[in-house]
């Protein structure tokens, strides 16, 4: 979609600390994490929320989650994560294409829902560890 | 499981307020909900965490939060909803049995995340309104 800043990243129009990409999906670094490493996994066709789309796409999404999700905790040095998923405005939703939130944990850490500020040198540093261990 | 406070509860040994089944999950109210309609859905097969159930039981719990979104959204009002797991102790899950949070959200209603007391009628009726819409 022509507006959709999701679509642009996914083009490669607007750049993107990418860590993942299979047929259906999308993934890369929230540039306001709550946690080291928080991604979002997003559908490549785009639709306005996970109930616009496919159920195939939707499933695609957990696909996602169960591929990377032992891979990012190796990487990261991870203990837990959480999931997230906002649908419409009721539900906080910000970017109106499907997205699911994927926030590693830490042990010692606090689980923070706040956006932090994290400096780009630090983003890439992350996505390159989370890529290398593909 | 035999401890498994939720493998009691989809066998039958606990009650609950129970509003989906089918062949792979089991869907009932939290009963300390965060919002109205607050819904678990949890794999019938006992796993600690979705990462250590199969891919299939991964996907099943997609599949149901796409059936019964619509359903709930429509029987009780709502206009959105918020997903939400938690993976690990570090991710603060609290029941060691996949679980997944579906969580609808309304328009007016301030978004929170605290668990809120409901009397046992009440959630009664809220899981009649969702049986009867499917």
């Amino acid at each position: 979609m022509t507006d959709c800043l999701f679509c642009k990243i996914i083009n490669g129009e607007i750049p993107c600390y990418k860590i993942y990409e299979d047929e259906h999906t999308f993934v890369f670094l929230d540039i306001g994490p709550v946690s080291k490493g928080h991604s979002l996994i997003v559908p490549k066709v785009h639709a306005q929320a996970m109930q616009e789309g496919s159920l195939d796409e939707a499933l695609s999404i957990m696909k996602t989650v169960y591929t990377i999700a032992p891979v990012i905790l190796k990487a990261l040095g991870a203990s837990g994560y959480n999931l997230g998923m906002n649908h419409g405005l009721s539900g906080g939703q910000d970017i109106f294409h499907t997205h699911l939130h994927f926030m590693p944990r830490y042990d010692g850490v606090p689980r923070k829902f706040e956006k932090q500020k994290v400096e780009k040198e630090e983003l890439e540093k992350i996505a390159e560890l989370i890529r290398e261990a593909f």
